[in-house]
């Protein structure tokens, strides 16, 4: 089910702004026990985002209601939330008044193996390297043509994650997860002051880690560095964590680091949250 | 007027990969005389740009008769085309069947004040920079948030334009227009190989010059060789050839090659077409 701007609908103008320019945010995150998960921290990063691109951000009662009808008696669901500068007059110069749109939108969450998580996945490294932009580095924006490039590159259904590098050959996370990796007892993960999404998933295990007192490195990670670590763990608010098993030729044992990141994304709050 | 495949619509599923990543391109032209014009350029740019992402190009006769219906009965109007790669399952991964979305309108041709053309414009230096992806570099593709948040940096209706520079400072181009500087005989633009968008009305500049044996330079244009040109001039399909009079404290005279690009820019065809 689907709500644009609270009525019941499946379409938007053809002229709104998310469409001609990408010009909006949007989050996903999972619906469970008749509840969004770890709503407040999406919420928070929903106007994170909206802030850094100057998007007036919906008020979070507005989103709630929304998302409680599109979830109506469901259990569970995944749902996606879209904010765009609306419809204006042509041209990039914003509107001078801005109605954002917002599209809440509910679906089956995806059906990914069990193995994945109990197992650990495929990865292979993409050939189109991340832009980097500073200005919208972190941000889960609407202009996503590097993942959706970066998702075309391979077709194998044994292949669950493509990782990226920024241009210097730094990991910076895979299509659709955040990475970290576990190397002699330090948790690492990419900085994203360049490029990246600086997900909410990545967040929780930062703040888990930390409440816990686990050495963090938020660090450049050269692709090398990734390929010598003990895990290589990819999170995302749908998936949870995913240890990787294979990357080129190198495996993996699924390892502590990756049962303990399971455990925390499993929590209903990080400890510090 | 809008059509969206053929049918006479204003909106599109909410659920349009174009809205969801920027997963698409489009055109702005101008349609006057009863016919849009240098089509043949701009469907061939078309065809490049959705090759450039592996989108499947609406056939040109498609696009024509959209382009006829639109405009109807007007002598002139905007006209634009958008391409998207249509809607899908969930996620980065390309539809296993690509249905793309087709959206033409007309509207307005945008009221520039004739001093632009005749006397120049005032343009400004834009503080975020284009980040680096030849991937995509020279497409007209959906994802322009860096054009939108360019176009922010200025409210002052006197500047017409602001230019955008690569993380190395040099100049790209234009928020919406391509950039070309005269020095000492010799015209040179921006190479837009690792950034920017390579316009139309750029390409028939290019091969105008080529025709008539002007020197021309495709290079990379620091900014200081900018505001040292004898000529600067930004040109689009809308607003034809814009000299430059000002940028923050160096003024300009409008120079005999602005004048010689308007001349070639206004006719039917260029030289070599």
């Amino acid at each position: 089910m689907m709500l644009v701007n609270g009525f019941e609908d499946s379409k938007v103008s053809a002229a709104d702004r998310g469409l001609a320019y990408g010009d909006g945010v949007f989050r996903t995150l999972a619906f469970r026990g008749g509840v969004p998960r770890h709503w407040s921290l999406h919420y928070a990063k929903l106007a994170t985002d909206c802030a850094a691109i100057d998007l007036p951000c919906p008020d979070e009662s507005l989103l709630l209601d929304d998302i409680h009808r599109v979830c109506g008696a469901a259990r569970e669901c995944a749902l996606k939330i879209v904010v765009t500068r609306g419809t204006g007059a042509r041209g990039y110069r914003h509107p001078s008044q801005v109605e954002p749109t917002r599209i809440v939108s509910s679906g089956p969450l995806p059906d990914y193996p069990a193995s994945y998580s109990r197992e650990g996945v495929r990865a292979r490294r993409c050939r189109i390297r991340l832009a980097e932009q500073p200005a919208l580095a972190g941000v889960k924006h609407l202009n996503r043509l590097e993942n959706v490039l970066a998702r075309a590159e391979w077709d194998d259904p044994d292949i669950a994650e493509g990782l990226l590098c920024d241009a210097g050959g730094n990991v910076i996370g895979g299509t659709m997860t955040n990475v970290f990796i576990a190397t002699r007892g330090v948790l690492a993960t990419p900085r994203l002051d360049c490029c990246g999404v600086a997900g909410v998933t990545r967040s929780r295990v930062l703040d888990a880690a930390r409440g816990e007192g686990i050495p963090i490195h938020v660090a450049h990670l050269p692709w090398d560095e990734v390929l010598r670590a003990d895990e290589v763990i990819l999170v995302n608010s749908l998936a949870g964590a995913w240890p990787v098993r294979e990357i080129e030729e190198r495996t993996w044992q699924v390892g502590p680091f990756a049962r303990m990141l399971q455990t925390w994304i499993g929590r209903d709050d990080a400890p510090s949250a």
